[in-house]
Formats: C-alpha cells, sequence, structure tokens
C-alpha cells in the first residue's frame, strides 16, 4: 500500500486568510466545508462537535479569540470571547490552554492592536500544531520499526476514536506514527472502533481510507476478543487531558482497551502534543467528564440508499439513558506517552514541566 | 417501583398447540409474533436472529426437530432436520444439547411414533427452561439480598447483550435474580449496555421496561467508567457456552466487563443453566466463535419519527469490517457461575458433570 500513500486530511487550513473547517457531524457521509467567521461561531461547532479533537478544539478556540477582537478589541470583548469559548466543552484541557495563550499574547496591547497580534498567535498555535503532530509521528514510528523488526509482517495498531488527522489542524497525533510509518514504506494495518455512542472511528476509517492505509473497521465490543487472538500488536491512541502523575482522560471506552492490552501484554501508547498535559491535575480524578446528552445513546445517524442522512432512533425517548463522554485509564495502565518532546513512561512526565 | 413488577414477557410460548415467538429482530420497534410451522423456519429463525439466546436457541431447535418428524418419520427426514438445525449457528452449545436430546428420545422408535415424542420432549425442554430460570433466579437473588443488606440503597447491576427472559422461553437467565428480586420487593436498578453491532440492550430495555424493572442504557464503552466511578455493585451476564474449566463464552464485550469488574473489585457473574455447559470443550479455546456478516457493523437498524425502520449505512459498504459475535472470558475472570443448581466457582464446575 504504501507506494499510494496520500498526505491525510488537514482538520483545519487557511484559504485566503480565512479560518477554515470541516463539518464533522456531517463525516462521513458528506464533505461540508465551513468558514470560521466569528467567535460565536467558533464556539458553537465545538460544543456541537462540528470540530472535535483536543488539539482542534485548542486551536479553533485560538481562532475564534482572534475574531472576537477583530469585532471589538476592548477588555469586555476579550473577556466576553474567551468566557464564552472556554464553557464550550469541559475535558478537553487544551481549549483553556490555547485561550489562555492568546490572552496573555494580546492583554497588555492596544485594544487596535489585538485582533492582528491574536491572529498571529492563533497561527502560531496551528502551526505548532503540525510540527508537534510531525514530531509524534516521528517517535512513535520507532515502535511500528521495532515491531516490524520483530515480525517482518504489516503491523496491526488498534485505536479509539479519532485522534488523527481530523482531530488536529494536520497530521494527528495517534495517527501521526502510523501515516509516519506509511510514508516510510513500513506495512501497517489499523484496527478501527467505531467508538460509539458518536461514532467518531468511523472518521478515522474515513481519513485512513483517503490516505490508501489498509484498516478495519471493528464494533467496541470486538477491541478485547482481537487482542486475545493475537491480532494486535500496539495499541496508539489520543488524549483529552492527561493529568500531572499520567493519569490519561480520553474518549469513553479507552479505558476498557487499556485494561484489554494490559491483559494480553500489548504496549498501550497514548499521543498527544505537551498542551493535553494538565500540570494542575494531580491525577485523572480531578479532571471534569463531560456527560452529554441521552439522545446521543438513544439515537444514531446513518444514510439511506438515496444518499440521504437521517438521525434514527433506536430506543424509545421515554428510554433513561446516561452518556459520559470520557473515561479515566489510569498510569499504571500506559506503557508510555509520546509527545513532540518524545516518549516517556507515565511516571517520568515531569521531565516536560515547564513550571 | 416493586409495586409495579410484572413477569417479563415470554421467548416462546404455545398456542393452542403451536409453538410461537417473537420477532427479535423487529424488537423493540415492532412486536411481530409468528410460528414455528416446520424446521425449516425454526432454522431460518436461528440463523437470521429472529430468535437468539442460547437456551431460547435449544428449545427451538428442539421444537423443529418435532416438526420435522410431523411431516415425515423417517430416519432420513430426522437426520436432514438435525443436521440442518445443527448449523444454523455455531456457538451456543444448547442447540447441539437440545438437538441430541430430542434425537435420543425418538430414534429408537417406530417412524409413525416420533413425532408426538418429539414435541414431548421439545415441551419437556421449554419446560424445563422455565424451571431452571426460576432456579437461577432463586440462588441469584441471594447475591442481591446481601449486597442490599450491606448498601441499604438499589442495588445496581450490570448486564450485557440480553440473557432475559427473551433469550429463553421464561424468566430469563442473567435477569433472573433481578426479577426474583423485583418480586420480593428488593430496590433493584440494571445498567444495559446497547451490545454493538445487534444492539440487543434494546432487547432488554424493551423486556425490563415490560416489567416496570427500573434501567438505563449506555453505550458498551460507558460501561468501564461507570465501574470507576462507584455505580455498580454486580454484574450478571448469561452464556453460549461455558468450557470444563469454567471460561465463558458469551457476546462479544463481555471479556472487557469481565476486566473492568475485576480492576474494580466488582464481583462478576454469569447465570447459565447447566445445558450450556459443554463437557466436552476443556477451554474457552476450544469453542468456535462465529464470524457474523460485515454488514451488521457498517449498518445500523432504526425507527424514523413515522415509525418507520431502516437499516441506515453508516460505513462505506467497501470498508473493510470484522465481526466476531463472542468472545472468551476466562475463568480466572468469573467469580461464579448461577445454574439451577446452585451457585459455584469455575474450578468448582465439575460437580456438576454428569458424566
Amino acid at each position: 500500500m504504501s507506494h499510494s500513500f496520500q498526505a491525510p486530511p488537514r482538520g483545519l487550513w487557511l484559504d485566503n486568510g480565512r479560518a477554515m473547517v470541516l463539518d464533522q457531524t456531517q463525516l462521513p457521509h458528506r464533505r461540508v466545508v465551513f468558514e470560521l467567521d466569528s467567535f460565536e461561531c467558533a464556539a458553537e461547532a465545538i460544543a456541537s462537535m462540528k470540530i472535535r479533537g483536543a488539539p482542534l478544539i485548542g486551536a479553533t478556540a485560538a481562532f475564534g479569540v482572534a475574531l472576537a477582537l477583530k469585532a471589538d478589541g476592548g477588555d469586555a470583548a476579550l473577556d466576553a470571547a474567551c468566557a464564552l469559548l472556554a464553557r464550550a466543552r469541559p475535558t478537553a484541557v487544551n481549549l483553556s490552554w490555547a485561550i489562555a495563550r492568546v490572552r496573555r499574547a494580546v492583554e497588555t496591547l492596544q485594544p487596535a492592536a489585538r485582533a492582528e497580534a491574536a491572529w498571529r498567535e492563533a497561527l502560531a498555535i496551528a502551526r505548532e500544531d503540525e510540527s508537534s503532530n510531525a514530531a509524534i509521528g516521528g517517535h512513535g514510528v520507532a515502535l511500528i520499526e521495532a515491531l516490524f523488526e520483530t515480525h517482518q509482517r504489516p503491523i496491526n495498531v488498534a485505536t479509539h476514536c479519532n485522534a488523527g488527522a481530523l482531530a488536529t489542524c494536520a497530521g494527528g497525533t495517534a495517527l501521526a506514527p502510523v501515516y509516519a510509518a506509511c510514508a516510510q514504506g513500513l506495512p501497517v494495518h489499523v484496527w478501527v472502533s467505531e467508538t460509539r455512542p458518536r461514532n467518531q472511528g468511523l472518521l478515522t476509517v474515513w481519513e485512513l481510507a483517503a490516505s490508501a492505509v489498509p484498516h478495519t473497521l471493528i464494533a467496541d465490543n470486538a477491541a478485547g476478543y482481537l487482542m486475545t487472538r493475537g491480532a494486535i500488536d500496539l495499541v496508539l491512541v489520543g488524549a483529552d487531558r492527561i493529568a500531572a502523575n499520567g493519569d490519561v482522560v480520553n474518549k469513553v471506552g479507552t479505558y476498557l482497551k487499556a485494561l484489554a492490552a494490559r491483559d494480553n501484554r500489548i504496549p498501550f501508547y497514548v499521543a498527544a502534543p505537551s498542551s493535553t498535559i494538565d500540570w494542575n491535575c494531580a491525577t485523572g480524578s480531578a479532571v471534569p467528564i463531560e456527560e452529554r446528552s441521552a439522545d446521543e445513546v438513544r439515537r444514531v445517524r446513518g444514510i439511506d440508499p438515496n444518499g440521504q442522512t437521517h438521525d434514527l432512533r433506536m430506543a424509545d425517548s421515554g428510554t433513561a439513558a446516561v452518556n459520559p463522554a470520557f473515561d479515566v485509564t489510569r498510569a499504571d495502565l500506559v506503557t508510555a506517552i509520546i509527545c513532540e518532546r518524545g516518549i516517556a513512561k507515565p511516571r517520568e512526565l515531569s521531565q516536560w514541566s515547564t513550571r
């Protein structure tokens, strides 16, 4: 496959100075592009999951602050935009990290100078995201290479949710090592869990197909079985927040995969930029876990033979349902964390602390 | 809730001497009843999952053999019917157990006498299923009672798939202790995993709602998170086959729940009649694991606002997908097995061997 490998699609890009994103709620059924044209638009895109993935949430919020300042550079406008954007989703720490970074870059400036400086900072965040992911790919591909040296056959990587290019401005986190392997001609195959209830696994399938990376879709329930049968060599997932002790908060279901990986002695790696580490959270239990609408569990989206998308009811609207969006994978279940600075065991994370 | 508790619906019943079942592929959206009127109909119902659940598969196959002999009592017809029915699904051992039992009851008889004897044996299997489940409920309710004594609040039971009344002729296996608790006025609440890709959790929701048993639907991914947060006191699942060493083959995803239960020190019980124990399988790895159509993973069934059911495509039909229907939960992950004879640790199963 490596000869036909294509660079994956981008999660955010500039078009004549406008910040463009894909409406990920329409994927994989339809490719709908829209412009982030106001901070309200950015906040709504994050809250509605039109854009999702911790690094892309951060970059989108950064552009959101810049857009707010373009309309009104005053302190009140800055405060209001930062507050609205920060409330859009609770778990990914990249959101508050990016907002704080843009704010720091502009708050001592005159109101008239803020918009341009904020846009520059947002662009820097987006560019650093891309280069971080390239570095993650470079560090992580060594793991795939070492497995290939041992097995001399395609290396089977399991992932969860979408921590690919679509979760970032470009390149992906968990999938960056996979793309780097493909670019180098290392044979790799990705097992993709559908990731109910939002089915972000289908985003992963979409971008892997676009890049001609071999992959297979499975129900979330099947990941453990495949591990017991030797079908998986390596688990690579992203993160929405990493606590100072190395506990990893990621898409709900990650914890179950980590337990199965340990039970089958399969290495379990988490790939994320260092902006995902929250030094203010001592452990994963301090991280707020988003509870989303019960309707996401009761309903499902699909496409009919005429190409129309529908949201169908599976369970009665009176059915009680609970829908936590994330879970906590304890540090002891994580083999190591891959960030742009390198690969570290969870207990050694503090080497990356800049405090 | 206990004052409004209703006996759950039956999975199979007699109506003027005809064996009636529900088309479970239409539930929870529509209640469609049909008669098992030939062995071909019984085999098709099993293969297409119109009827499913290990004990109900066994009883349906037994009636299938009887129906075949009604049409033709000869040896060739008996052989053909048994062969077709035995091939309908590979994993649940209750299927071959029930077929062998009816065959033994009739094979030494004259062809003309076989149909009546076979029907009698099928009825006996159905009645024993019901009484086995009542016994399982009686043994298992003690676990819920003990937890209630300790906690003095509603006891939270997590289950997987449907091992309820709909998986049996009547009463359920994993849900039998829950129904027994409700009948006794013990407060209980059931966490129901949707059980992708076939969503049998919605069957569980349907029968719990019909019986007024408090319950909450969750995505399969959420079960581990809930256990880490203390939301689950006890896991109760069914089984499709139990190996002689106590390894349990059950709906795919059961293994992940068992790992999470162990990690959180939550008792993990398997409830099944002794006919589910396969003394000829030394361990779970000897059990054939059914691989079902990739389309079950690519597609989903739901209901539109007009009450019409649709099968919608989620992933492209060109997407590779793998769909194992079961997994193996090792004996060391199972607290104990509840059968009609009592409760035993997996390693002590041999006390129930009749060999």
